[in-house]
């Protein structure tokens, strides 16, 4: 078997962070996980995080963010109240509360970094567009823009070729939970490892009331896959 | 489970064509195969795109193309020998001979119309920049130039959100022969449907020698997948 080629991945601890590190480990990279701490209070992702690269087996850094950057968000500012429902997202123009100011774009910096920096060409990232259209950070045009930019700002971008340089892939980007779930499934994913509630307990326990885990159910249901979450 | 999606499938009946297949089924997508007779030698081929079609299960049109406009390619010309062995194709800039001119422009045009007329946001090509990588219409930017063109050329298009409108989705652009084995492999795809071969002979039995056997047979090698092609 030939040398192993390097890919960074961003690994929240959710559900399509775990599916899109399947992904990559399908196509035999080497993963490198990287996670980040930026004072969000769903702390047991981080936990899940811990949890699913130790599955893995493969190398996982936790990098800490100067909270004092990410206010004005439910899921950083305990002053804000976590929506229990909301309807229409994908149909109106409202950003919801749950949007950390940037988080992405750091996100990614970092990743970039880190990739230039051990002679990775790929980056993976599990946006979807699909059932949080609205969070500017995960629509299709800030990745492809994000994508110019590094081309133009890396050594190995403007030195490369497509196929040598950097570049974020976000397979998920076009898809539904439910195939997102669906094409998890038949990787061989176990979908316990992750948690995807907003306010899930210190021992990964999910509320099953909040946005995020009703989207996370409702793609369970409609794939047809068994939900094996761990409701408290 | 809810109502499945659409998807048109470039189902050449190779092996690429016939993994990006496995990807969009892994998806839960209802999948609708397009096959084109362009005049292409390896005729095989086509006999293989109605084996995996079936296999699959799934609605498969092939459709004829004018091929008086396809000269000057050693896949449509007689008079032209297919290369045997091509070293360094990455890094030197000739297109080799086995390029078919306007081709996959062609065929994405049909499937974007069929896309349109039936509903479909998805159209998948197995299109790969890294092996191949000076055929012009398998570079990244080709697929970002078209998507803009569709984007501006559709109904869905134009009233449309990046989340409905036709897009054409390239899961394999930046892999690997070897992480695409392994990918397909991981999805339970059975080889031994696929022709790879510029020659094979009417039964589908591959050559084992040209370029097209041999990118075949190192991605095997590499992925460490056992090689279930059926040569001559």
């Amino acid at each position: 078997m030939s040398q192993k080629e390097r890919a960074i991945i961003l690994l929240s601890g959710g559900l399509d962070s775990l599916v899109t590190l399947a992904i990559a480990k399908s196509y035999q990279l080497d993963c490198h996980a990287l996670t980040f701490d930026y004072g969000q209070r769903h702390i047991a992702e981080i936990q899940s995080a811990k949890r699913i690269a130790t599955a893995f087996d493969i190398k996982h850094d936790i990098v800490t963010l100067p909270t004092h950057l990410f206010k004005n968000s439910s899921l950083t500012d305990q002053n804000l109240k976590v929506p229990t429902h909301q309807t229409n997202i994908p149909h109106d123009n409202q950003i919801p509360n749950t949007y950390v100011p940037g988080r992405n774009m750091l996100f990614l910096t970092h990743a970039v970094s880190l990739a230039e920096s051990i002679g990775a060409r790929f980056v993976f990232i599990g946006a979807t567009a699909v059932d949080y259209s609205n969070y500017p950070d995960c629509r299709p045009e800030f990745y492809e823009a994000f994508n110019q930019t590094i081309s133009q700002g890396t050594k190995a971008g403007v030195q490369g070729t497509p196929m040598t340089a950097i570049r974020v892939h976000t397979p998920l980007l076009y898809l539904s939970k439910q195939m997102i779930i669906a094409h998890g499934h038949k990787l061989g994913v176990d979908f316990s490892l992750s948690v995807s509630c907003y306010q899930a307990t210190a021992e990964g326990l999910a509320c099953g009331q909040c946005e995020s885990c009703l989207w996370r159910k409702k793609g369970f249901s409609e794939s047809g896959v068994v939900d094996t979450t761990r409701y408290g």
